[in-house]
């Protein structure tokens, strides 16, 4: 049968490139980077490439790179490490609605522990308002966090204007680039952020491998304490294999990124045009234009999402239902709840995140299945049927 | 040149099966395991087998396993994990003064935080006295954190008379055995313990692959917030080739480790007989018969350890000079100062540590070498000539 992955959210291969670039590391290169003999310095000196080809990457300095093992923890290492580091200047912290649970839960966590947490609302295209963020801002702020875009609705924050408002104010801006690092071009100078996650599994390279960007001078206590690893900012042996993937997933992405975002818009807006002419009764979420390339999200009136992506999956088709990485747990979506949307097309929404191996040429097939599944599923639906009598025909 | 690993405690290579079992997930099952669709079945049937591969090792519950990405973070995990978790109990823990970094430098945050920490003496060969422990406990003891064996001096603890101290009194029992497992046979059952960090990298498992035990029905708060991945207690994508090479690790080991460690004891023995049938004046640290198969250490008197570390290495020959994880932060090591052993001696200090690639033909040209470096050195050395003009000879 025909597989078509529209999932790449969720996760996504290793580059057969990156896994090449790592493979000596497992076995041969096996040393302790911060070994004083031999067997520590090409460990040491592919840890620092990597570092100078993230930091390109980004338009950072390699300094500035904190290697992670996920962009969960980079949010922690961020959010609690700079609340720590900031108790004595104030402790209240400004947020999205929309944020991963990663930002989300430890804020939750800081707020027990004392601090003032104001979650900004977000527009019906999820977007922030610079004003509200300017507004929200106490002398006792001491942190911003706000994504880049985000990985279910796929808006794009404009983080260069919310970020100068921080700066205005000199209060350190932490933004969670995850979903946006590899897609879209993202300088850290250019929008002016102090702080940023990513994460190398979303673009290409392994899991386990992600990066806590802090510009220098920005005090922060560390997360993970112990060892000097990382200049003392993070605790614990290098996981050199999967930071030399990263480095060189970082690398391609910046190769690549034009082109492969090119594409992917193109699937992107094929599909959606393919879609809206096929299916009636369904509404794109998020904004229609500062979204991800990668990232198509809709609600589908009158059906549950589930039930798509169980029969989407038997037609070979996968892709997924409101959040990515927390869809066993969640029934309906902060970030749809957020942009106003009924609790009833949120439950029917869909999000589609490509990747490198979809093509134009998926389009077709989608669509069908996806139009024989809706009208399938629509005639089941009590709700599609109260519609049609209600003299909707 | 012949090149001779005597280092494997800073790193060791992932054996070849292991990685083996790993390469699959990087490209081909590259899925998400909290995926609802196909994508995800195999990585999510993996990380359970693991789970079950790591229980078995350890005589636990597949459900008391949670994964993370280094020991660093399983114990920073146990620590301000259960810390705040009791916080309404009390607010006094317990440990020993020869613990990894990672266990000393969160406790001295949670210091800061208002937390009360004793540290435990050890005698000259390393071991924490029972009788202290019991002496040390308060009605606001929330947590009793001591290391299951020393990577530095080797010294093995007998934790199951410190876990029944703990028990009588209801206190958390955390240990970190990250230098112990897959070297000697560890039940939490047999042993007591409620908390236990472990690291793969340790026994030839991926770097990045780690697990902090925790016996069910203990109360904690996750570290790394964010998903519900591992039920809720340590957030982000799940690292699936690192854990399923962990996974594949403890299976190897829980198979081979009695056969491994019986060589290993006897490379051990073999080099410390023949070191001090060779070599005047050197002293081994830690404790003489508790101590880990894999771990040999010696003071040299009147040499500096950089001198001879670097010497070995120019002979092809790797071991460590202090703490193998932080040889480039330390003058002198915390642990051999809290044996009682002099300034003079701790700098003088080699660790052995041993691995798979060894084997007992190893030991009569480390011996060799050792002995040529250690006369040649002590020419050079001030101390030496000392000693001698006060008519040592």
């Amino acid at each position: 049968m025909k597989e078509i992955n529209m999932d790449y959210g969720a996760a996504g291969p290793v580059d057969p490139r990156v896994f090449e670039a790592m493979q000596p590391f497992f076995i041969n290169y096996f040393g302790n980077p911060s070994s004083g003999h031999d067997l520590g310095d090409k460990p040491r000196e592919a840890l620092a490439e990597a570092r100078e080809k993230v930091a390109v990457l980004l338009g950072a300095l390699p300094e500035e790179i904190i290697f992670t093992s996920s962009a969960s923890e980079s949010n922690n290492a961020a959010l609690k490490g700079i609340a720590a580091a900031g108790k004595n200047k104030g402790n209240h912290i400004i947020s999205s609605s929309i944020e991963h649970f990663s930002v989300l839960n430890p804020l939750k966590t800081l707020q027990k522990n004392g601090y003032e947490i104001t979650l900004l609302p977000v527009d019906k295209f999820g977007l922030v308002d610079p004003h509200q963020l300017r507004e929200a801002i106490t002398p006792e702020t001491i942190l911003i966090s706000i994504m880049t875009a985000n990985p279910e609705i796929g808006t794009i924050q404009p983080i260069r204007d919310l970020a100068l408002i921080a700066k205005e104010k000199e209060i350190p801006f932490h933004t969670d680039a995850t979903a946006a690092i590899g897609f879209v071009p993202f300088n850290v100078d250019d929008n002016g952020v102090d702080l940023l996650t990513m994460s190398g599994d979303q673009f290409y390279g392994p899991k386990g491998s992600a990066v806590l960007y802090v510009r220098r001078r920005t005090r922060i206590l560390p997360f993970v304490e112990g060892g000097i690893q990382e200049k003392g900012r993070r605790a614990g042996t290098e996981n050199v294999p999967a930071i030399v993937g990263l480095g060189e997933a970082s690398r391609l992405a910046a190769e690549e990124m034009e082109v492969r975002s090119k594409k992917l818009s193109q699937i992107r807006d094929k599909l959606r045009t393919s879609l809206f002419e096929s299916i009636p009764h369904i509404y794109l979420n998020g904004h229609p234009t500062h979204r991800l390339p990668q990232n198509l999200h809709i609600a589908v009136e009158f059906i549950e999402g589930e039930a798509m992506l169980m029969r989407l999956a038997m037609a070979g088709i996968f892709v997924s239902s409101g959040s990515t990485c927390t869809s066993q747990a969640l029934k309906s979506s902060h970030v749809l709840a957020a942009t106003g949307l009924s609790t009833e097309l949120a439950q029917g929404s869909l999000l589609f995140s490509f990747g490198k191996d979809n093509t134009e040429d998926d389009v077709p097939y989608v669509t069908e299945q996806l139009s024989e599944i809706t009208t399938l599923l629509r005639q089941m639906s009590p709700l599609y049927q109260k519609y049609l009598k209600e003299g909707n025909m």
